[in-house]
This record gives C-alpha cells, sequence and structure tokens, in this order.
C-alpha cells in the first residue's frame, strides 16, 4: 500500500509532513509518496539524518503551493503544479492508494471533488472527524464540507458515517443519532424533522442502526450515538465548540495547577496521569478527517499537525483504504436515494 | 422589590425555589412572593425551621402544576391556575417586579409572551444565558426560544444581548459577534450573510459595537466577544455542546484524580483549587436564563436548579428589573426596525 502525503500542506510544512511520513514509512509498512518542492523535501530529509531518499519514499516534485490566502473554490485550478493538485492527480492515476494534506480544507474539498469525483450518487461530499465523547469516540458528520443541506444529503451522511464507524473505529452495529435541539420526535426545523422521517425508514428497512434525535449534551457527555449526523453549518458550530470547550477547560487546570507550591507539588505528583488525560482529548492521536463520499481515500489532517499528527494521519489513511469504505458506499447508494423515492411516493 | 418564585417549578421543587427564595429575602433585601400549592409551600417552609411564614415573605395560592410532559404551548391556558400561569399574571398586575421559574422553558416562554406581552415592536423573544468563556463571561441570544430566525430577529437580539451586557454584566460598551462557520466577512448562509449586513450597518450608525463573525472555539477559549449573536437553533447547539463538553471533561478530571492512591493523595492537596475551578463553570453561579424582549423582566432558572441556583436566580432578577433592560429596548426599538428598512429602500 501506498500513501501519497502533501509535504506542503499545514503550519508545520515540509518538516512535519515529511518526518510524520518517514515514520509511517518505517513503522506501519506502508511505502510513501511525498508531493512537493523537491529541494525542499531533501532538506527535510537531510535534517532528519538521511542523506539519500530512504527506501519506501518517494518523491513526486510539485513547483507550486495552494495558501490559505488562495481561493478555495479555483486554487487547484489556479495553481495545477500545487503539491495538493499533483497529490490527487497521482491518487486518481493509480499511483497510490490515499492521498493525506494538511492543506487548506475548502481547496482540498473542491479539488478532490473535481479531481477524484463524487461516488456516483452520492450527492455531497462530507468531512467527518472523530471526536471524543464518554464511551470513547464518534463520528461526526458532516463538519463542514457541505454548511446548507437538504434531508437528502443527510441520509447520505448517515449511510457513509456507518460505514466509516464500522471500518475505521472497528463498531459492527454502529447507533446513527441526528444532532438536534431536543430528544423528542419533532424537534428542529423542517431539515431535521424531515432527515428524522428518511433516517426512521432507513432504519426500519434493516438499513442504518438509527436511534433518533440526539442533543449536543448528551452526544458528547454520554456517549449516546456512534455517528452524529448534522448539516456542515451545525456541525462545524460543534465541532469548534468542542474545541474552544477543551482548550478553555486545558487552560484553567493549566492555570490551577500551577497556581501555588502546593498545587504545583500535587500537579508533580499526577505527572503522567495529565498525561493520559490530554491524550484523550487531543486531535493529533486520531490523525485527520476523512473525506467521505469522494471515490478514493482522500484525508485532511488538522492545519496545526505536527509530525505525530501527520503520522497518525498516514495510518488512519491506510486503514480507510484497507477498509475500502468508498466500496461500502458505492455498493448500497441506491438505497440512499431509494428512502427518498419512497418518500415522494 | 419583590420578586416572584413559582415554587413548583424545576426538579427540586418545592424545597429548592422555597429554601433559595428565602435566603434571598434574608439576604438580598428583596421581598418574595411564592406561588404554588400553599400546604406544600408551608410544609417546606417548616422542614427549613419556620413554623410561620417568614417577613418578607407570601405566599400566593396555585393548585395547578405544569409539567414537562404537558404541550408547552398551550400548556398556560390549559392549566390557568398553575404556579408559572399564576406568577405570570401577577407580574401582569403589578403585584411583583420579576418573576423567577425553573418550569418548562417552552410553556414559560409561551406563557410570558402570551401573559406579559413582547415589548411593541420586537419580534420574537430571545433566552439569554450566561456562558463561561476565556475572559469571563458572554452572553448568548437566542439559545432556543426562537429556532428559525431571520435576519432582523438576529439584529434585535443584538441589540438586546448589549443591553443585557451593559446592565447585568456591567461592560459598557459590549463587543458584539455573530456566531459562525467562519471569521471572514460572507461566511455562513444566507442568515448569517445578511445580519452580518444589518450589524455593520448598525455598528457604522454608533448604536452597537459588532466585531464582526465569531467562530465558537474563539468565542469561548477566546473570549472574544461579549455577545454571542445566533439563531435559536445553533445557540441551542451551542450551549448544549459547552454543557456536554464540561461534564465529559469534569468526569474525566474526577477519574483520573480517583485513579489511584497517589492521585488521591494530590486530589487533596488540590481540594480547594478544585472547587474554585467547577465554580467557574457552574451553571448555579449565575442562576437563570434572562427572557429578553418580553416587557417585564422574566427569568428562567435550571430545571436541575437547587437552593443556591434558586437564590442566585432571584439575584440575577432583581439585577434586571433595577436595570430596566425593558425600558432601555423599548427606547431604542425604532432603530431595530430602522436598520431593515434602510436595507430595503
Amino acid at each position: 500500500m501506498k500513501i501519497i502525503v502533501d509535504a506542503m500542506g499545514g503550519d508545520n510544512a515540509p518538516l512535519a509532513p515529511v518526518e510524520g511520513a518517514l515514520r509511517a514509512a518505517q513503522e506501519l509498512g506502508v511505502e510513501i509518496l511525498l508531493t512537493g518542492r523537491t529541494e525542499e523535501i531533501l532538506g527535510c530529509l537531510e535534517q532528519l539524518g538521511h542523506k539519500t531518499i530512504p527506501k519506501g519514499v518517494e518523491i513526486a516534485h510539485a513547483s507550486q503551493v495552494i495558501e490559505m490566502s488562495d481561493n478555495p473554490a479555483r486554487a487547484f485550478k489556479d495553481k495545477p503544479d500545487s503539491s495538493m493538485t499533483v497529490g490527487l492527480k497521482l491518487l486518481k492515476e493509480g499511483r497510490g492508494d490515499a492521498f493525506v494534506s494538511a492543506g487548506s480544507t475548502g481547496a482540498l474539498l473542491s479539488a478532490a471533488t473535481l479531481v477524484i469525483k463524487r461516488i456516483r450518487g452520492i450527492r455531497r461530499a462530507a468531512l467527518a472527524p472523530v471526536v471524543p465523547n464518554a464511551t470513547g469516540s464518534m463520528v461526526l458528520i458532516d463538519c463542514g464540507a457541505t454548511a446548507e443541506c437538504t434531508p437528502e444529503y443527510l441520509l447520505q451522511f448517515a449511510y457513509m458515517g456507518a460505514y466509516y464507524a464500522q471500518r475505521f473505529l472497528g463498531i459492527p452495529q454502529p447507533r446513527v443519532g441526528l444532532l438536534n435541539i431536543g430528544a423528542e420526535p419533532g424537534k428542529g426545523m423542517e431539515l431535521q424533522k424531515q432527515a428524522f422521517d428518511l433516517l426512521t425508514q432507513a432504519h426500519e428497512a434493516g438499513r442504518i442502526h438509527f436511534i433518533g434525535n440526539i442533543e449536543g449534551r448528551e452526544a458528547i457527555s454520554q456517549g449516546e450515538a456512534d455517528v452524529l449526523v448534522t448539516d456542515g453549518f451545525t456541525g462545524n458550530i460543534f465541532l469548534k465548540t468542542v474545541e474552544g470547550a477543551a482548550a478553555l477547560f486545558n487552560h484553567a487546570l493549566k492555570d490551577m495547577l500551577l497556581g501555588s507550591a502546593k498545587n504545583k507539588m500535587a500537579a508533580l505528583m499526577l505527572k503522567n496521569s495529565i498525561g493520559e488525560f490530554k491524550k484523550r482529548f487531543d486531535s493529533s492521536e486520531i490523525g485527520g478527517t476523512a473525506l467521505l463520499g469522494i471515490s478514493q481515500p482522500v484525508i485532511k489532517a488538522h492545519g496545526s499537525s505536527n509530525a505525530y499528527a501527520f503520522y497518525n494521519a498516514v495510518r488512519q489513511a491506510q486503514k480507510v483504504a484497507q477498509g475500502d469504505i468508498a466500496g461500502d458506499i458505492a455498493a448500497n447508494v441506491e438505497h440512499m436515494k431509494l428512502a427518498v423515492g419512497r418518500k415522494e411516493a
């Protein structure tokens, strides 16, 4: 298996992606194809102690870099020789099995949709991060690929999220919940009400395990669902609110532990446990966010990814490619439309 | 000043509201008018060591109780002699200066709108909780009174939230932010885009201090805004996600501190600091959520309020009534419509 890695994407590029990919090549039994400016990549390799390109690693030269200031919808065409565009084209040509990039989310989404294409019948691709909750973690889908959604999109997100939870998180029958402002049926706006009906039909047909509306509080503090379905606007607010609350809490905890000499002593005693505690809420442990609905595996790594996060993103890409989630989706896409047909009939 | 308290609302009624109100009467220099079943209230008073009704406390008998299972839109009419309906009618008649209830949010919202009425020109009432953030706290408006909003509603929420932040939080020129999925102008759906324009116009006219779009992460972890404006659907998701994340974090912290004998020792050393830490994120410190846009002060206490939370809710009601936020809103309501007129012109 070969993972293509955008060596120029993210705040810490090119060193962090190169270092993370290198470690993945050494430890995970994958080959790596790095895209980006050859000179800079070679410089990083040298910095990491490699005078020549290590075994299992290749470089595909790309002279351009997509910046956060580039127009996401056009970046891929405006910069045809960017590390992102080149990487996606190589994936399309079968030169690798998955693509990892920490570049602009919007640009990656547009480029992946245009170069790799969506799975036939899938209306919109979705961003599906794995979010920590009380029982471990859950798949949130969508978290911002499509702000404005139809009930049918949400139905498709539910199926895609369930396949992803099965293959990536190893949950045989994932519980699918609809993010809403109350647990009772009939809650929310038209979008949620109609999606609720479609999801109920899919559940009754035995195709997904829909457990109903879930509020943000219970989704996190009880871990009630394995897949949390929502439109991209709401999902983005949800995800960033969790991140903000975690940051505030971590900061307050640190303030407390440094608050007095006695507290500092207690903090020393807790040192290892605090490490474990932080690990539980650390996004770099997951790797990145899968783009679901695209015909080949594409992983968006966090913009602030360090080498360890890139290593985990490559591991995630490997798992997604092995699981053939795109195959699951393609094989079942007729059901994702049928349910709508039935409703309209 | 007299605060009317619904003695029958909330999970811990009637004991918690009676106990909290009693403490408020003793410590805050307010009079209390309790609404509910006289026998039960007298029983609580006796349990709290009062054989007779204490000075500064009155009871207004109400034979019915609105339950969570009652239809929120009709509860107030279906149960005309409920503690909530009776309390609101007494407020309307001028028998008190503010009303506090921990009963059903939906029922309180409907009943307050029907009995007390909205301020003339205000399209929708809003629920405005105070939410902790990195710099202290901010006003979130709306958090669920109106799920589906127009840009004009959001403009009105911005004004109302700003007056509330001035009077209740004591911030002279509150920074108003629009909750969105990106900080740049032009982000979000039609609702956010149009609201952004209206808020910009109000800012340029010198009427509110609009600082632009704010993401959930920065709203919490940086405390960028004093007033966070959003539709009721998104605001509800935001609020409950914060609550869920706080619960998860608290739980994980507790697990860690009890994880080993050494950790337990460290926890003992940290005991006082942990108390302070928890207090910072404890909703019972605030009291409750103000219903803004209604012509008289109504405070929704949290359903799970204990006596201390009710005490704080009464203190909050006192402050809201003293600040005459409804007066501020009424005096400026023409601007909240004018901006829309200008846009349409």
